[in-house]
């Protein structure tokens, strides 16, 4: 409830989900070498993920309220960007940042860092951590 | 080693996974009923899952192995059955069973089931548990 | 999408969650009794937990839907029956029920069950898992 | 805190954890056999799990406390005859039920049955769940 | 056994629990204001949590037990300076920290990080991530 | 599926499995010290872990995939220095890097990082988790 002068940046941490459809597939590139390239994960008629999304804030913490940030306000930031332009949707055919881009685990947390990052007041820092499968997940910006 | 007499059945447990792509919708259903009733999962573009799968073998422990069931033998009958057939696919375009059926949980449970039961000898009891998402999931048969 | 005559029942899940806070105690026993049988759990200022819910619903599946019951339909009553009643709450203090009856993790199954019963048609079989702590939970009415 | 007439049986659960190493192999077979049958479960130096011993515990609740069983007491119980006996053990080697006897998870489930069933008062029902990777596990007894 | 000149510094990593009750409250604020903010986490009744706590110490390998820290030695600390302080604890009335200082999550970690650090030789780096809930958490010091 | 000269560099993370046996060992200390630091780890049969690997590369986002590299590639390096060499072993008797090397949780880190470092091109960054337990975890190289 009051700032002490030793208290150093801290991150927090809010965990969303959504569900959804893709395929990958490079449009300049013919049929066999997508399907060498991207196996199973160019099946023409899309196969799909439960997304677990980790979205990190970091700054200093509030001495009014000892909060980085009100984690129902975050949420609902992620709600309004993320979840409900992603979730039950099929990021090929319904998004319109995936028309150009491949819908890599990659592009896609490179897509949500930048539509969070605008809600984000620029005094804090953003990094997000995007989980396709429990095995397999990435993390934007690196480091 | 030895079978001993006091050794009552046991259930061993096998987990496997898939993603795949499927949309919910009774096509006997004009589309505002559809998306009335199923929601964002009527989206006909697909959405997706990481479908969890738990398959239960029930049956006396061989007393040469110390198994129910070798579960390298169980993993090869769920690789070529279920995830050979549905991984990386869309239910609704991809699998025959579904031409007909709505691909909910609850249907591919059976679907898987009917497709395991074949191969599972007939002494053994089989139970499955399909986990859509973390918070959603169904056992057929129920009990 | 049409009933299969071999369609056994099925069992569905929903997970949800809660945090509140309680105390053991047994008011017909004296402190010195209470801290024995309830060690720290007796604690007189309160301690708490995240509460996991599981909720089984047992039926058959409907051959309109291929649902035995839809997964937000039974959230929303579980959220109106339970969510609202004990989340962020004190067991002890803000819950009619416990004003008798120890808020032990039996105890509170056996009050969401009662609570969901009377809104889940009596067709249907009821039974939930109540996760006190990764490590401690329970199951109402067993077997 | 009252005895409840309505409220039936309830099943407790405890998780508990314990590393040991093991192989599995058929004195009565030769090497090729049990190479064959175990493949890389069979090799002679050993390998090791993280095993987690799930136990249940069924019966009525007791009005005094709230409790069917004390989880302290319980894992107490469960300290005593399973971790003590085989946490950071060679199954093997160091446990003398295994003398004989293959130490399968179906196996070990059923020397770890034996062992707590004698402990627990016989008008409380007993299963146990033992998982040796988070992939395969055991039921004990089955259903 | 030995010090390779090219292994470099790691970081080690135990986790451990807690379950607290809480409640925010900025005692400048009326009522009114606090409900606002804090919502359903400003319950004067309190409310509870599971915590998990992430400690990372960062240092060189001791070349002659091959550990950074032995993390018996490690849980040990977090025990005495955490665990018996905080666990089955009301944060608010039992801790003496948060008499003047609302026990958010982000000022939880900061004072545990400062119960640590004064355990910890300073050559070693130190860190903590502490989850209120399986979906809210934080890092200190951040980065 | 094209370079965005704002896209930065990401973090692409690959979880394995492997389960092997080991033993904890100073051979320039007698048995009373060995036994004295490291406790039940110094068990002379050995003891045992499932190992959950996670593996961390960082580098730029390639145009024509949209991937930092193809997990499945990555998983084929991981299977090839990992995994055919750990699971199933025991790290003392059957891997030459623990001839002389305490096989911890740290030193094993040491070791696959090496295994893994000559695999990947060295213009990506290169990391490792390594679990032993739920509770015991490294990270190398730290920060």
């Amino acid at each position: 409830m009051y700032a002490d002068q030793n208290q150093l940046k801290t991150s927090i941490f809010r965990l969303e989900h959504f569900n959804a459809a893709h395929r990958l597939d490079n449009p300049r590139w013919d049929e066999r070498k997508n399907r060498e390239v991207f196996g199973k994960c160019n099946n023409p008629n899309y196969h799909g993920h439960n997304y677990d999304l980790e979205v990190r804030i970091t700054g200093p913490v509030n001495p009014d309220t000892g909060y980085v940030m009100d984690a129902k306000e975050l949420s609902g930031i992620i709600q309004e960007e993320v979840i409900h332009r992603f979730d039950h949707k099929n990021l090929n055919l319904d998004v319109a940042a995936f028309s150009e881009l491949n819908p890599t685990t990659e592009n896609l947390a490179f897509i949500i860092y930048g539509l969070l990052r605008k809600r984000i007041v620029s005094t804090y820092d953003l990094k997000i951590k995007l989980y396709e499968t429990a095995r397999n997940y990435v993390e934007y910006p690196a480091g």
